[in-house]
């Protein structure tokens, strides 16, 4: 089992990539049959691949990630989290999300479900 | 599909329960075959008595409960709370708690896994 800093190290590693819009860093954080539904109650992405192409959204986009509070536990994580997205000079929105994402022996991400709808986004 | 509001009132029927240690309407919140990993990594308890034995440890604590956030996505719900508990005169704790339920089709929680560890308890 991955150890609760590896697991903090692999969930600030993913905030910083997002941030970044930097999608191939992403992708190798997730494990090669890795999972990814966001949001949950949408389409499941299965595999690297897919997923690499889901991220494909945020590629190069000016975000910026805040952690509210993060736990890591047995070969899991949950946390809370705003993501902001600014675009250009035309405003942009802050997104407040639940995360859960499972991990494998090397601390991949097993598993991503992120919990946000319409009613967790504020204009900006 | 259970809808979003019937996921909520079953959260909100939850904490009302927890509040006031009424561990049997607690049990009867959960679907025969639940299961509850409560705080996640630890023992998984399956089925509903089982899920009462453990709810045993709260029968009439002096309980509050404070929802932070909360979605309700497809058959599952998310959300971040705090729980106080009291002990008479001496005190007390606040656990700050991720949650995570899945939901059976007539709206009773099928699963529940709760995300916290001693990081997240204050005492009071």
């Amino acid at each position: 089992m991955p150890s609760a800093e590896q697991i903090r190290q692999t969930v600030h590693r993913y905030l910083e990539a997002v941030e970044k819009g930097a999608t191939d860093d992403i992708a190798n954080l997730y494990a090669d049959d890795a999972t990814v539904e966001d949001p949950v109650g949408g389409e499941v992405h299965i595999g690297r691949q897919a997923i690499h192409g889901f991220y494909a959204n945020i590629a190069g986009a000016n975000c910026s990630a805040e952690m509210v509070t993060l736990r890591a536990l047995g070969h899991e994580a949950a946390f809370f989290w705003n993501l902001t997205v600014k675009f250009g000079d035309a405003g942009g929105m802050r997104i407040e999300i639940i995360s859960v994402m499972t991990f494998d022996e090397d601390a991949r991400i097993a598993s991503m479900k992120a919990y946000w709808s319409q009613d967790d986004v504020t204009q900006l």
